[in-house]
């Protein structure tokens, strides 16, 4: 499958209508809960998609177009949720993503990019060169990276309770791990 | 997290509404690629989450209830989705999937389980001793494990498209696998 931004927006706008409806009014067991020490829970993971939103995606875009590979974009801040998720409710975040993510899908498609900035060079801080497309495409990429992310947090947490089941459940098993981008 | 009934409900009434929101208009190339040669779809993973319904958590939960441990359950037919996926779209699929999620829940909760009834045991024909409620918590999972799965067979689709950031999505490195519940 080739990237193309309809394809690619066709997926960013539904992933706030698909964790709403995954998430909202969930007990908190399953969603404020996370895979030990320092990771992550699906509320978290929230915070994350709108903080990415918020300094990634459409800034990068921006950035491209201005420096292409002349500088590289700055670097992502991991803990950059930790403001945005502070004193609200998972059903604020929710709302909240819906906001963003609506509002920088505006922004994209009021850029009217054309093929040939597609083909736009720009410099990551620590993976080099890259073009806008494919930057378009990690952004719906990194939407399905932490929905992988949220449903196995969620299932660690009846890693017990499923008894002999866990041996079947490739999700029980799994190590994969959300990471900058 | 210990499993109990009204989490593991909670969450498996939001699975339908969560991939129908994920899912629904998406272009074909999404929904019906898969990770190649005898892997599944998305449209593919609907049409089991409808079969496992049909045929597997409350008809088990019946068989629990009558033979207890006295003799296994039959296994579950891993390609039984193709009857049920033969000929239909995906939008089809989705809304027989609510459908049948409606009714699997309605008949869960018509049986009105104490707590003495948790831990009625039954015979899984590979893996031996189970408990209703491990049965339960299994479907709740065996929801999440599908949506782990899908976002993983979608963001496959892009592994080239993203470029150098492949590297950095945990996503793109999950070798999980669905396997019979």
């Amino acid at each position: 499958m080739e990237a193309n931004l309809d394809a690619t927006i066709a997926l960013l706008e539904r992933t706030p209508t698909a964790l709403n409806a995954m998430l909202r009014g969930l007990p908190d067991a399953w969603t404020h809960s996370n895979e030990g020490g320092e990771t992550w829970s699906a509320f978290d993971v929230v915070g994350h998609l709108i903080h990415a939103d918020l300094a990634d995606w459409i800034p990068r875009t921006h950035w491209f177009l201005e420096f292409g590979e002349s500088k590289p974009f700055p670097p992502f801040d991991r803990g950059g949720h930790l403001e945005i998720t502070q004193g609200k409710s998972l059903a604020q975040l929710l709302d909240e993503f819906a906001e963003v993510r609506a509002e920088k899908l505006n922004e994209l498609r009021a850029l009217n990019l054309k093929a040939e900035d597609f083909a736009h060079c720009g410099q990551h801080p620590a993976l080099g060169s890259a073009t806008l497309v494919q930057l378009l495409a990690t952004w719906a990429a990194h939407d399905l990276n932490h929905v992988h992310q949220i449903s196995r947090i969620m299932a660690f947490q009846y890693r017990e309770a499923v008894g002999p089941w866990h041996k079947y459940l490739g999700v029980m098993h799994c190590s994969g791990h959300s990471a900058p981008a």
